[in-house]
């Protein structure tokens, strides 16, 4: 197995360099003060694709082989991660072919379509998402490109951190929200490598919560029915990442589903962020459980900002 | 009277550096592939107090003598400016008197407030907001702080395009929205003296056309009944500003309801900036008057992000 470590890292953010953004941070002094912290919130909801996929799915598609990257790429994915593959092949000039499941919110649908990719839709169920992918690969041979359990993706994923340690020193903590684990895989090596003082913890909603009991007995949970306002941590936590999870990450804490949206409204407020609301299950964490954020220097990941605005939770 | 130039603006950036944001810009590739221009973004949604109305309102405040702040300030608005002019005055340490209008969105009534402004209330006309203002001075002998109609505040808003010729260089056209004309007014006679060959224009709702209707006629309308989403821009253009924009600004652009609801939801989806509807008024002239803009460099001024997220207008 190839290497998930700050030189793969390293490597991963001089190759997708040319086709991102850096992402700026955002503070708020009122946001502050009612959490009793200081908050830096790295803004991956104005990313490229408005979230921080578009790291890995560039990572993968820019590491192929001249004739891998001929016959295209495959996924499965409730939307960002189609979204950001469909654009990283857009942008190497190859084809690609997206499996939604038929319930996606309907701009993370139009996003995918937009970028180019070849959708075909499926029940909302893992099973059914990943036999629909099996099928799609055998008939175009397409690079199936996991949306989370895949060294290139968690190594992309992984310069979000590497970029927040550029822009800000000395956190006491920093936050990801956890579905799949790609994002907090990534992010945990990074951080042990490069600030091993800073505490590394997951967020996730109390009713999608695998990732915390897969934590808390070490055993990776699959019997997930999952229901949260958090559309994008719909996932099940992957076997590589929750490998890497249990070996660097500090903790996981779950939140419910009012503090989701009272966290997503208070980033639209003060921080004048459009972000969807997997993005505000860390604030939410925040909100949660206070006590344990009390005068820290707290990194805060806003990992998306597709949102249907038609729909909105509130 | 006293100046409205490079000079006394460059010295009001000075006085305020202290207090406020240095905004980003924002940028987005597939907007500006829709609208056939390269649109830069001036991000003062993310200003302190939410909107480019502390820059006036820090100069005023800050260019008070000791014996004059001891006596506090005060002015009537429809709610950003008022705001700004409390938060100022807490930057400060003095007091503050708002008039706003009852009908005020509920965000910028609790916002006001939150800064420790003492708030009256009134009708929603500009008679009895300047007399309710009267009687509060007359009790009170606050210094009065007009929103737009003031050399501190045209000098203090015009750093805004000081701020963004340092960031953005280049654009044929800088777009800013008008209601009392301060923003406009200031930022046209920075670019005039930065950038002479940019022309500079003013965008407004067709159902609250004063600016646009005493450009074209050059007699400053006072008959004004606007009926417009954008809630701040309600306001009749000041007589100081209307010299200024007469003289300094190229045209003024008048854009339909649908085309600022449009533009607003763009903002928000492409660049995931929350932004009040008033400040979508710019893209919306983009949109409705194309052909001027193709491919022309433009900035654009996001002039706040304080809306009713319980209140969209779609």
């Amino acid at each position: 197995m190839a290497d998930i470590d700050l030189a793969t890292m390293r490597q991963a953010q001089q190759r997708i360099a040319p086709y991102i953004h850096q992402t700026p941070i955002a503070t708020s002094s009122l946001l502050d003060q009612s959490c009793n912290c200081q908050i830096y919130f790295k803004c991956e909801n104005q990313q490229k694709v408005g979230a921080f996929k578009i790291r890995g799915a560039v990572n993968a598609v820019f590491s192929l082989s001249v004739s891998e990257a001929d016959r295209g790429v495959a996924t499965h994915s409730s939307g960002n991660h189609g979204a950001a593959l469909a654009r990283a092949a857009q942008m190497r000039g190859i084809r690609s072919f997206v499996v939604m499941p038929d319930n996606a919110p309907t701009v993370k649908k139009e996003a995918v379509a937009g970028y180019g990719a070849n959708i075909r839709f499926c029940e909302p169920t893992l099973p059914a998402r990943e036999s629909t992918l099996q099928r799609l690969i055998e008939e175009t041979g397409a690079n199936i490109i996991h949306p989370y359990d895949d060294v290139r993706i968690i190594n992309g994923q992984g310069t979000t951190a590497l970029e927040m340690c550029e822009q800000v020193s000395g956190l006491n903590i920093l936050l990801a929200p956890v579905g799949g684990g790609g994002l907090l895989a990534g992010v945990a090596v990074a951080m042990k490598a490069l600030s091993p003082r800073t505490l590394v913890m997951g967020a996730e909603p109390e009713q999608a919560d695998d990732a915390y009991r897969s934590f808390r007995t070490g055993v990776r949970v699959t019997d997930h029915r999952p229901n949260t306002v958090a559309d994008g941590l719909l996932t099940t936590l992957g076997t590589l990442n929750f490998a890497i999870i249990r070996r660097s990450v500090d903790d996981i804490l779950t939140v419910p589903e009012s503090k989701i949206v009272e966290a997503m409204k208070l980033i639209w407020t003060r921080l004048k962020q459009v972000v969807e609301p997997s993005a505000a299950v860390p604030l939410a964490a925040v909100l949660t459980h206070g006590h344990l954020f009390t005068d820290k220097k707290v990194g805060l990941i806003l990992s998306g900002g597709n949102v249907d605005l038609d729909n909105l939770p509130w």
